[in-house]
């Protein structure tokens, strides 16, 4: 019998589910997980209902037991270093870079022998809102009938951890990139641009959402490596301290 | 917005689930099944109220209301030129050729070119017996951890099928990255930082050439787009206007 060991480790891969509403799709990601060893399961707003359904079900998995729940986006990608948000590509008008599975898996692979990186998936009714998606740097999309795009949540799941984890492993880590910046580091630093830009009058004071929406997707796509994240926020920070003392 | 199309036909696969028991997994896979565009169902010896209740499925899709049923495995693969068996490998002696999904795909597309090929997963509970196998020609398995091989029903039809069709068709438009920032945006950048750090005296007013040039090489680090790097002019400028204002 031919012993198949995955020669890939997802260790460091957070399945992130954003806003899900039925329990059996909760414990079909996390059957998918345990199948193709990804052991953390985030869970972003659920249906409470569902949730705790979930996590009680016979034969519910250890993960789903360990599964973390958070408030928002934003807490539950903060020790992450890249997040990815999965999308059928409907009528929305994307905002992000967009690759197909099979083009977005070495991507993440590599970036996984790094750091945490966050894979979100949308509620079963809407997906991900722009709002979600303004937090990821890119999209991924499993390719579908144009008719019928939208997956079922467990099996995307699924057939995205199966994408990861097909391949044999490369040689090396060529070229190893400098360790990236976390999303808390990127998260402080948008927050005090943000601030910098109101008190200048750059965004007005009713810009509302939008505004801090369009500024975590332009840094986001900077790619910021940690260090650098460390420098520019401390520069921000010293231009919003005075930046502050010129308001009455 | 990037438009997908699948370039391989599932035309001629004959999706075969064998006794299956849970009329949700029979949903999920013709589910799966239309996302892919692969239209043949059948289904032999299913346990009856399931299939009953999954063909009468609120959103049961057309795959299902067109689902045939068969008595036995040889009734349902009569027309085709090759029957494959899916299996998660665990303590039966196989007396097969087995290959891992990667592998069988490119075998499956070439058949699938010339004729029908039957595609076998097996119930929920026992997946294919040594009587099933004995109708295949060869059999795949999907890569999974060694501790939980066994993979949910509509996950498994998902992925085969993910795997099937998941190349891109060769000049799909995937997501091109932005034109890049040129250097003259780039260096107007770096001055209206620098000088917005010196008024804010985060760069003392003798650190000399030494800051300009670490500044320099950090936004260079940065990958700006050429799109990103005039929002940026915009912002620096403006809080440049608002710092200048609190010198004396």
């Amino acid at each position: 019998m031919p012993d198949v060991k995955l020669n890939f480790k997802l260790e460091n891969l957070r399945v992130v589910l954003v806003a899900p509403r039925n329990p059996l799709n909760i414990g079909a990601a996390a059957r998918a997980m345990s199948n193709f060893g990804a052991f953390h399961l985030r869970v972003v707003r659920p249906y409470e209902k569902a949730f705790r359904e979930a996590v009680s079900a016979v034969g519910a998995s250890g993960i789903l037991a360990k599964a973390e729940e958070f408030d928002g986006i934003a807490e539950a990608v903060s020790d992450c270093s890249l997040v990815v948000g999965t999308t059928a590509i409907g009528n929305r008008e994307l905002q992000h870079p967009l690759y197909p599975l099979s083009q977005a898996a070495p991507k993440l692979r590599s970036r996984l022998l790094n750091g945490s990186v966050a894979l979100l998936f949308g509620s079963e009714k809407w997906g991900l809102s722009n709002d979600d998606l303004s937090h990821c740097h890119w999209l991924l999309h499993i390719p579908a009938r144009e008719d019928h795009r939208s997956m079922n949540l467990g099996q995307a799941v699924a057939v995205c951890l199966y994408e990861l984890v097909r391949m044999p492993a490369p040689r090396s880590a060529a070229a190893k990139p400098g360790e990236m910046a976390s999303m808390q580091t990127v998260d402080r630093i948008t927050a005090a641009l943000l601030e910098s830009l109101q008190i200048s009058g750059y965004v007005k004071p009713r810009a509302g959402a939008s505004a801090g929406q369009k500024l975590r997707r332009m840094i986001r796509r900077f790619a910021l490596q940690s260090a650098d994240a460390e420098v520019l926020l401390g520069m921000l920070h010293k231009l919003l301290w005075k930046l502050r003392s010129t308001k009455s």
